[in-house]
């Protein structure tokens, strides 16, 4: 893009580190209490107190203070109510739950054809998501426009719940630090779009943006195939083949925000041209129109159907043939780079890739550089076309998580 | 490797938190002051003060105490000793480094056919190396052997200088979690060594280990052709290639360590079988043995005097031109996954790769999926041949530098 420079100083903002004292203590180990509640990794003082490497009168602490603000929910979990907070007494601990609706955040998926909306708590609870087309002459302002009507909209909706934070994931490329949606191709008449400003200024809300497969990896950790992992890897079959890496919870970003962009891996000298300007790029191989058109169908239900038959034609098969042999150089090169516990397939129809998945992780574990010490699994997506709209709404969460973003209680208590 | 199981629960530990206690504060602060001295991010009080986000009375406690231990070093910039603390009175503030040989520690580096140890300190400051071949008859028994010697050997050399711990940089693969070198292959005798425990029992030191791409390329972070960037890929180019990758000033190791493997991204379907199971990979095209042999050249300097005669042999220009096109697809591969600030270039013939630095810097630059907004640059490694020793000493610096070493001093001050 001209005149774009990320090499500029300002591009990539020097991190400003937290400044380690008492409040950052304080602060720092209340998310941490959110995060193991919500991600399920303790669901009692006792387990908070051992995951989190804390004394139990600092967990009640802060856990008492959470309940006193109807974030953190005590209950019972038997019939003896009157449970001593300590009591070892043969007594079952006392399960704490986050508060449906206690944290909520907006999610806002911008696709190349459509924007889409919606609230959705810590709990991954979410409303109705409304979404809006963009036509074909849409301009940034239109753009703009339809987010912020969006938001209103389903603000009004539910208007009761406190928002803390609006998350966008948007097609790429992006500037995720400033918030700046560049120049994706073919994407009506929208590019250089500040994001994050316009809709801070109107809604008085933190925004981070991120891109969908990013948002999407995000999303599985969370609340789909990628719960309970620390590194995964979510590939992404849409328009554009990518990655969205998870290396130990977090999301793998690079200097500028623009790693895990694996479909452009070329994997044939003397194959097609690509846009980017290299030859036989996998993602010629493996998005879902060119699976298609190479099979000569016009739908993943056809091609199903081609493929349930007996004896399938011979050119679907070959077409076939060359889409695999492109997945498993893709898989191997994506387990050789980032070595993940996980692989989540996404943005694909999953009747079509659910006939592949064994033969992909057989061949991904047996030709990886280091086979036979570790078995990386291969899942489909869990929230299959919503992961991106989800993920918008993890990457606020992910700050709640990580003491970046304030609760909205007092920082004292 | 036949009874090695890595998805067994036990291969990666459940990383323990830490205590996020006031201990936890001191300590992260100390260890953060450390950090900023060894790697030049600040030169005094009032630098560090900004750039850790403390308060000046807090840097003040923990850079006395540090004095007081005679590891920081107070030097007036200027003729006037008097200066006081706090003194804008236009004085120069007092310049503060660590002291030589105040934090020691061993360095070892495990190649094919040799075992090398030296010592290091903060500094970076090093004495001369010692280095063992390994014969062909070596075993589990002679590597361990001689590891001990080699220590045994730079410790008696410079008695006087209090270790910290031992850093551990070998080929691969290793489980770096349980610290055993697996099953490299043609490693004369040598398999399934448990590395850490036999010398944390000989020299009640901690031990560390990790693979010499990784600490290739922090070794570069620290005290090389890195120095001030944030995110680098370390690209290495001997018997195999690989990369280290940092990340946030991290090594990133993935889930079982064996991330950056990028040497086994497979270029070519037709092209030649690789060991690992698949054809044209990477590594066949760009490793030293391989750009030789295909020259038909026995040594770089000869490749070399080929390339600079008036009209190199045609079946050598071949040659070459088959390596840039690996070389080529292999940037863009690891730009376009890792979206690095700079990318280094190690283990290879410093005067044949400066030859092609200059386009292998365009084309990466022109082809990346994102070109246009960012540039990346491309180094020859600083550290040269030095950079796995010198990084073995740095993955225990970086437990220093994230508080997880504990220093010897008494932690409460």
């Amino acid at each position: 893009m001209p005149g774009y420079d990320m090499t500029r100083e300002s591009f990539v903002p020097q991190p400003k580190k937290a400044s380690k004292n008492m409040q950052f203590l304080k602060n720092s180990n209340r998310s941490a209490v959110l995060c193991a509640l919500a991600l399920k990794k303790a669901s009692n003082r006792t387990e908070l107190a051992s995951y989190l490497n804390l004394t139990r009168m600092a967990i009640s602490n802060i856990v008492n203070e959470l309940r006193d603000h109807a974030i953190i929910l005590e209950v019972s979990s038997a019939e003896n109510e009157s449970e001593s907070e300590h009591g070892p007494n043969g007594r079952p601990p006392k399960q704490l739950t986050l508060a449906d609706w206690s944290i909520t955040v907006i999610c806002i998926n911008i696709r190349r054809y459509s924007v889409s909306c919606m609230l959705m708590d810590i709990n991954g609870n979410t409303r109705p998501p409304v979404t809006r087309c963009l036509p074909a002459h849409a301009d940034n302002a239109f753009l703009m426009d339809t987010i912020i009507q969006l938001i209103e909209e389903v603000q009004q909706a539910f208007p009761q719940v406190p928002i803390i934070g609006i998350g966008v994931s948007s097609i790429g490329p992006l500037d995720i630090y400033q918030k700046h949606l560049l120049n994706p191709p073919d994407f009506r008449n929208i590019r250089n779009v500040d994001i994050g400003a316009p809709l801070e200024a109107r809604f008085h809300l933190p925004v981070y943006l991120d891109n969908d497969m990013n948002c999407s990896a995000l999303a599985e950790l969370y609340f789909g195939a990628g719960i309970s992992c620390r590194d995964l890897v979510f590939l992404g079959f849409s328009a554009g083949v990518g990655a969205g890496v998870i290396m130990n919870e977090k999301i793998l970003h690079g200097f500028g925000g623009f790693a895990g962009e694996v479909g452009h891996i070329s994997i044939n000298p003397i194959g097609p041209p690509c846009p980017c300007g290299q030859n036989g790029c996998i993602e010629l191989y493996t998005r879902g129109e060119n699976i298609l058109a190479n099979a000569g169908v016009v739908s993943f239900e056809e091609l199903n159907a081609l493929l349930e038959q007996k004896n399938p034609p011979r050119f679907v098969l070959n077409s076939i043939k060359q889409y695999i042999d492109a997945m498993h150089t893709l898989m191997v090169a994506v387990a050789n780079s980032y070595d993940p516990n996980i692989m989540i397939l996404g943005d694909i129809d999953i009747a079509f890739i659910n006939r592949f998945l064994p033969d992909l992780e057989e061949y991904m574990n047996s030709h990886m550089l280091n086979h036979g010490y570790k078995h990386i699994k291969v899942i489909p997506s869990a929230l299959a076309e919503a992961a991106s709209l989800y993920g918008a709404g993890s990457i606020v969460l992910q700050r709640v998580f990580e003491g970046e973003l304030p609760l909205p209680i007092p920082a004292g208590g």
